[in-house]
């Protein structure tokens, strides 16, 4: 089963059980479109396992991305986890975000590296090395009382990755040999044909427009690509450039890549940002955060001028070297807009060749599947549009038995024999997160927000004689977020006021549809900015008794 | 000058102004991204043109999309334009328009074809033939007292239209001998290197995948791109369908198309959509709208199978044949999945070839401009990347004297010898439209909306006595759209009285910011919550004279 990560890009959560034991696979966020309605994260709804808590074993770490991670203190906070098995490097990552949240103690870890195999419950899980866009990724290959399950988690057949060996594709073959009962295989990239770009093929092109910049050179990119971060420092080397880190995931990323021996770099190439003015700007190449356009991130702030430490000036370059992740797009447009009217010239996947994605494209989908030859096959890490199309490769494949594209919440079986999805589904959702505080996107307080954006506020105030039964004086009206003139705006009160007096004289006790009398007063309300213009604003009764 | 189109994709406006004529150039709309906000349109500010609408000699109309024609029934509210000039087509459109917003008698038009020119004070204006996703599509020669200026329209030199000629770039050689002042050009692919493709190349492809399907074909499309209807017709005639139109727009372009002979198919291959269930499903084409993912569009209510006449089943075959404009990419997404999940195969430009654009590529841009040879160049109609791509295209080709990146509100200024950018900006803006209202996007009203949405709603109540100087009983507090719990709540409602009832009785009329009562309570209200959760919500105080 998976609770979140299938029909969707991120909030992977993938679940195993046999008997009494459960194994989940990672535990990650989604990066919601929703930034307007002032969520902080989206994370899955925990529901099931809370119901489940005492058969969990543990929880294993394919990699420290936010989507395969982030959501641990979420789950941590609302139940216990046996052991957490990951990389080192994910072990840091996890750790400070359960001292952030203050529950340091609740987060039991165990660090593995690749080759590595740990029982949980009656699964045996083995840890198989992968390239992708951050360090230390792990597939999985689980051993299981009915079969093997292989876990590809993210991953990509890099040949030539910048540091360290490509992926383990002996290991793959020799699983291919023990006839694997499930594939589950990261969809990312399903819809692209052909083989991924290696991460050393845009080195040159790298290496070209930074040796060729007149001035300052600042890059964007993901701090947790430390392979990149590695390249540009050897970049910065060769070209004569000190670098500077901006943004703090920036400034954590590296630090702990560095404390752990991840970044083989001599590390005064290292220079406080605090000193940059010192330096001449063809000495300076500043990595930054904020590639996506975020809100209040390193290099939003610096195109906006509003960084204490660097300003960008005429011929600086500024490279993005990241994907555009969708639902982005306006934010990263907007941000290279301001960027070219500082005057940077402004490098970006689009126009050049400064990224690679560190997901499978439909070949390297194709070799895993060939590698593996599995009896059955899902595809996950997607969403439906990736799921249906990864299938579509397996199947032409012709090497599975059979396919399931299924999405968060199904439940694939596998009896011993044969293998179906079942009727019914858990519960699964997607839970907002704001502040110490989550629920569900359907919450009644999120629909508030909506109808308050989309449509405006009317407050209706009713001042009720002590007995509770009369209105002391017509109801009183306020309107707020209305785009209608003034004139228009005295109308509606006035209309609203009469109905919502009419609806509150109305009002029975044993009305057919049991509303309460505030509810009553509120449909009023409604009708008439409905009758209006057709919009349905968020309405709001106070009842004063005077 | 620009009132819109420069520094974005859309809401094209633009100005020529010469001793005392003032012609105008397109009137178009702004597609927001913020829909949430419940906008119906985005258009220019026209303060300007208000401002000077004495001088002003006509309006001149390029094509007929609407971020060309959209915002003219919202110029015309506002004041008169004695006569706009544009295709016959475009002028159906405009006027269906006007007519809905029950203003036909202030649009006063004049049909021109390609070749013809006409007098608009001292300005004389030639359309010329070019290609693009729409019918009759103009570039323009502006004879003007100081020179020729050169207005590319949108464009792209398509050798192979699929239907009329190629564009006339006879007609531009023959101008750039003139030693032309200016030109004006397209921006909007000034990022895409190459050449675009020719509207024939997609033939194939399309023709394949529709001889291939094995039930229904559905086919998405802006209905504005009749050539494509023509095609797709075309297709269908030879593949044994019939052509049924889904979505108001497509009903509305195709009857115009056809009854002005732009549509040379024969007519009984279009069916009424009511009868499609008479029809073997493999005889069937829809031809529908929607290919944004946009609400209550045709496309969206099939993929959620709420069409009264037809169901999509597995085995159909989706084709979203348009390409997906920035800020839409999660809805366009969201309906691909959603298509899949019926089980239709869905074809989108990122997997086939089922796409081109209208808008030339950077060789075409850069052919432009050596066949005109103009002594300035500005890059109109993109974001200000699309700008910048456009101007250094044009730098390199070494052939205008000097290039000139700006944006709206930017006046450049030939006076006979020099051309130069003046030191003052004209005041332009966004205007949102919502029903039969419009403002500015920095409006307190939809500054309300975004507080509301971001962080919630706080009405304060405050109960006075008749003599308006004293709280009759504590500060009554309503929380709504907020994401703590009710026990937060509570405290933060008690917190809100406390401090707005203190804030009522520190009032003073000689406040040294000069805040009124209901201001003083807001901004105490506000604190609050800023201090428990670091936002703003949206803070309503009403005084209530008991």
């Amino acid at each position: 089963m998976a609770l979140g990560g299938l029909g969707e890009i991120g909030m992977n959560l993938t679940v195993l059980e046999c008997g009494e034991d459960i194994l989940l696979i990672d535990c990650g966020v989604l990066f919601p479109d929703l930034y307007w309605l002032g969520l902080d994260l989206v994370v899955p709804d925990f529901t099931w396992l809370i119901e489940n808590k005492d058969k969990i074993r543990g929880l294993v770490i394919t990699h420290g991305h936010e989507d395969h991670i982030g959501a641990i203190p979420f789950l941590l906070k609302k139940m216990k986890i046996p052991i957490v098995y990951c990389s080192r490097f994910a072990q840091r990552l996890i750790s400070e975000k359960c001292e952030e949240h203050g529950i340091s103690d609740r987060f039991i870890s165990f660090d593995v590296k690749a080759g590595d195999r740990h029982d949980l419950g009656c699964f045996n899980v083995e840890f198989i090395h992968v390239t992708h866009s951050t360090l230390e990724t792990f597939a999985l290959a689980i051993q299981t009382p009915h079969g093997l399950i292989i876990h590809s988690g993210d991953f990509k057949f890099d040949e030539k990755p910048y540091q360290g060996p490509p992926s383990d594709k002996k290991r793959f073959k020799e699983l291919g040999k023990e006839k694997p009962l499930l594939l589950l295989s990261d969809s990312t990239n399903s819809e692209r044909c052909g083989h991924s770009q290696s991460e050393s093929e845009i080195h040159d092109e790298l290496n070209r427009l930074i040796e060729e910049a007149p001035a300052a050179v600042i890059v964007a990119l993901f701090a947790s690509n430390i392979h990149r971060v590695h390249q540009l420092m050897d970049i910065a080397k060769r070209t004569g450039r000190k670098v500077f880190l901006s943004g703090r995931s920036m400034e954590k990323y590296v630090k702990i890549a560095i404390e752990e021996n991840f970044l083989p770099v001599n590390l005064s190439l290292l220079q406080p940002i605090e000193e940059i003015q010192k330096y001449d700007r063809k000495e300076v190449m500043v990595l930054s955060t904020g590639s996506q356009g975020e809100a209040r991130s390193s290099l939003l702030r610096l195109s906006k001028n509003e960084s204490r430490w660097l300003k960008i000036l005429e011929k600086d370059v500024v490279i993005l070297s990241s994907r555009n992740i969708p639902g982005n797009e306006k934010a990263i447009s907007s941000l290279v807009n301001q960027l070219y009217r500082l005057g940077a010239t402004v490098h970006y996947e689009d126009m050049q060749n400064v990224h690679v994605s560190g997901h499978a494209y439909q070949s390297e989908q194709l070799e895993l599947i060939k590698l593996t030859k599995p009896r059955f096959f899902i595809p996950v890490h997607g969403e439906y549009r990736h799921l249906v199309n990864h299938a579509k490769t397996a199947t032409e494949s012709e090497i599975p038995e059979r396919e399931f594209v299924m999405e968060n919440g199904a439940v694939w079986e596998f009896d011993g024999e044969e293998a179906r999805i079942l009727g019914d589904k858990i519960p699964t959702g997607r839970h907002w997160v704001f502040r110490d505080f989550d629920g569900g996107l359907e919450d009644i307080s999120i629909k508030e927000r909506r109808a308050a954006a989309r449509a405006g506020v009317v407050v209706v105030d009713c001042l009720v004689s002590k007995r509770a039964v009369e209105l002391s004086r017509k109801p009183l009206v306020a309107l707020s977020g209305f785009l209608s003139p003034e004139k228009k705006n005295e109308e509606i009160k006035e209309e609203v006021s009469l109905q919502a007096e009419d609806a509150f004289n109305q009002w029975r006790v044993d009305n057919p549809d049991g509303f309460t009398r505030e509810q009553s007063v509120a449909i009023a309300a409604r009708k008439v900015v409905r009758r209006h213009f057709d919009v349905k604003p968020l309405v709001i009764v106070n009842f004063l008794n005077i």
